[in-house]
């Protein structure tokens, strides 16, 4: 294990962090808010701490793939820690596990709260809030790797172990270049739907915020309301936007290629297609409770679309529509939007391997001499990848369940404790019942608070480099 | 595809299907009840119609892997099918649809009843229904193979696609043989389990219900409140076999060999830990609801034991339980028996090799160069073992999720959706709320019926062999 390599990057995660933290610090002074000198003492600690740790660049700079993991899971939870501090600075959350719920669930774009006042807080907590949505969605790691002065080789296992998906593709041959295009399709779509909502008359503030949280598909809002008290236009721009920020960014760069029968591929179709379904089934089992079937559709829309892209704004409760709806629901969190989007939940081209390898094994049982392979856009699926896909459900499935365990000894409905994990893991924010739209998560005990915790990052890292952290044998020579 | 074979074999299930029906026909006719000329006609039917079908042997008797699948869902279906009819011409279940999930029902042994008030049906009826369940426990094609003037040697795709579990190991080279000890042993737990009811003071036909039901893990009861009546002796009697039946009965075969340690293999262990820790939680968990202690852990090792065993026999409303023992209670309806035994649900042994499997992704992650084998008792798990239990969970986790979509359609309660279909598709019987302990399945419509079903066969014969009826290139020549 590179120790000292860790150490080095770790620093200049720490170092980034105090930049990141200029934008609430700068919101503060704006607003005149005392929140100011919380913000200035936490942004000059990451400096300062990170700046003695990348003191001395390491001699030796080879990474292997579990280190890269472990980067990756301890960058995270560096990054959670050091981010909680403000809240706890300013006193707008004075309970350290709390704020390092707020936190984590920022990072990892889950946007599960434990306020039940969002309106309460300072301004610059709000844009710290949504800042690290934006700064979680697209995975912070391969960002910072394309500017601290390292030999780049050994960048492509961060971003396997940080980008969601089953696979990693490379747009371009050099890893730093697809991770730039890539951050410029962020880049530029989020400053696409900032300018759509100022012209839907949000503020500046609003809008930034609002951007912020829809890119990252994280879904802190500003008003305890969420986005429920907005005009439809600005619901309906969120509802394109949440979509949007769902599908690979890989299919932007393709349309901007030329290359549309690429873009329109298998993952991106099935997700579409689900979407479109959910809204019209929903629409239909709700529209007696709306003023008309516009009104139900606009909410259904926004709903799928927010929890389906794992992002978690609300317009309305979802929690008291009929039993249908509401499972259909719990089935798009699990779900989730396509691999390499800043969504979170098990992946859209996840499940179709899934199925694909299921049915693959039903032809093995009718043919069992003819050797049958997995494709999927007539593209040959490698043997690596079913196998890593499968761990992946297990794994999954089996800190879903301890996970459930663990918190049904706070006692509370089967529901709420269910749909907590899922909301949780798939990175959501809002389940049902006590954790519903209408709801937060402050009154979870911290043993409970803390599996949440772990659920958000093993989801947002797609279990494996979380995991990695509590191994022994990761650690051993 | 052999179809010539599979009616031939379908005839020989029909008659065998005829002699079954001759202890309800006794039944009646030692109770002098009206039931006996409905039992009588299901009866000489059955045998007149697989007389038929049987009359000219198939010159080809080869079988392949994918007729062995399609024979063994036949089968079931037919049986299913024949066994339902004399509760419809008796008049005590007058709808088709209900006497065919009560059929399915009893023969995937899960127990779950459409009937409200068990105590209104006749002795010949109780008598099929919990005579079902021993039937359907030990898998009846692999039985009437051993009877049937065929050559032997295709019998392994049979008890393959018949048994539960990843893997079916032959005691001793020849199937037939095999399948002998497995029955023997069997029949000689039944019969102590029957004794041991008399001694408790049961009539002979309420212990030889009993003994059937617990011996299949089925879980039908006579009287509507199941065991509750029963004394403690009796209730600690049928928990003591209900965990018997929950374990693979390959290590009967090896204690009685003498093998002591393979005996107590890995999945026994885990089993056992499993059931002893849930026992523990939920004693403490339920100690203030019942007058002592000692009440609480006959109730709480009871309701363990009926469900991880997916027998479903209740002596206690386990619904109005707290949540902390609700959600341990639905966890272990997943986990489910051990391999080779009667009951149903996942097995702890694919648990096992799924949670090892996981671990060996992690470290091959640390040390990829390093190749690791997934060793179960110091046997090393083959690939193709892996891969089929891999395949079983994704299967398991698409029927589940589409099943639950299809039945919200009926707009119940999420948990009472949940559980229905956990405890179908588990083979277990009671779920919660709607479909608690002392309520039925009867309110649902007849779609979510034949859902149900479909998920109480597919759990049953372990998802494959029914997913291979609905696959068109199975039907392909």
């Amino acid at each position: 294990m590179n120790y000292r390599m860790i150490t080095y990057i770790l620093g200049w995660i720490l170092i980034f962090e105090g930049l990141f933290l200029s934008l609430p610090t700068i919101t503060a002074l704006i607003y005149g808010e005392s929140a100011l000198w919380s913000y200035l003492l936490s942004l000059s600690g990451c400096l300062l701490i990170g700046s003695l740790l990348v003191l001395k660049k390491p001699a030796k700079q080879q990474l292997y793939a579990r280190e890269g993991g472990v980067i990756v899971g301890l960058s995270w939870i560096v990054l959670s820690a050091f981010g909680a501090v403000p809240f706890v600075l300013t006193g707008e959350i004075p309970s350290y596990i709390n704020a390092l719920f707020e936190t984590v669930s920022g990072f990892t774009t889950t946007g599960a709260s434990i306020l039940s006042d969002v309106e309460a807080l300072s301004h610059a907590s709000l844009m710290w809030r949504s800042f690290t949505h934006w700064v979680g969605g697209m995975g912070v790691l391969v960002f910072i790797m394309a500017f601290i002065p390292l030999s780049g080789a050994q960048n492509m296992h961060l971003m396997k172990a940080e980008s969601p998906g089953p696979s990693v593709s490379k747009l371009v041959p050099r890893v730093k270049t697809t991770a730039l295009l890539l951050y410029s399709i962020y880049f530029v779509l989020t400053l696409a739907e900032f300018i759509m909502l100022l012209f839907g008359g949000m503020t500046v503030f609003q809008a930034l915020n609002t951007a912020f949280a829809t890119a990252g598909t994280g879904g802190f809002g500003f008003l305890n309301s969420s986005m429920g008290s907005f005009s439809p236009y600005i619901q309906i721009v969120i509802t394109v936007f949440m979509i949007l920020f769902a599908i690979n960014f890989n299919c932007y760069f393709l349309i901007l290629t030329g290359k549309l029968r690429e873009a329109f591929n298998i993952e991106l179709r099935t997700f579409l297609i689900i979407v479109g379904v959910t809204i019209t089934i929903i629409t239909i089992n709700i529209s007696s409770m709306y003023s008309s079937v516009g009104e139900a559709l606009r909410h259904s829309a926004f709903t799928v679309a927010s929890l389906i892209s794992t992002t978690g704004f609300t317009t309305t409760d979802f929690n008291l529509w009929p039993e249908l709806s509401r499972t259909l629901l719990v089935m798009i969190m699990f779900v989730g939007a396509c691999a390499g989007s800043t969504g979170g939940g098990i992946k859209v081209s996840r499940i179709i391997i899934l199925l694909k390898g299921m049915v693959k094994e039903i032809q093995t049982m009718v043919h069992p001499h003819q050797v049958k392979k997995i494709k999927m856009d007539s593209h040959t699926i490698d043997h690596e990848t079913v196998r890593s896909v499968n761990s992946y459900m297990v794994a999954y499935l089996m800190i879903f369940s301890f996970s459930l365990i663990l918190i049904s000894f706070d006692n509370h409905d089967l529901i709420t404790s269910f749909t907590a994990v899922a909301a949780t893991i798939n990175n959501i924010g809002p389940g049902l019942e006590l954790v519903g739209p209408t709801a937060n998560f402050e009154f979870f005990s911290t043993p409970t608070k803390i599996v949440l915790i772990f659920d958000m990052l093993a989801g947002r890292l797609e279990l494996f480099p979380i995991l990695l952290l509590f191994t022994p044998s990761t650690w051993k020579k």
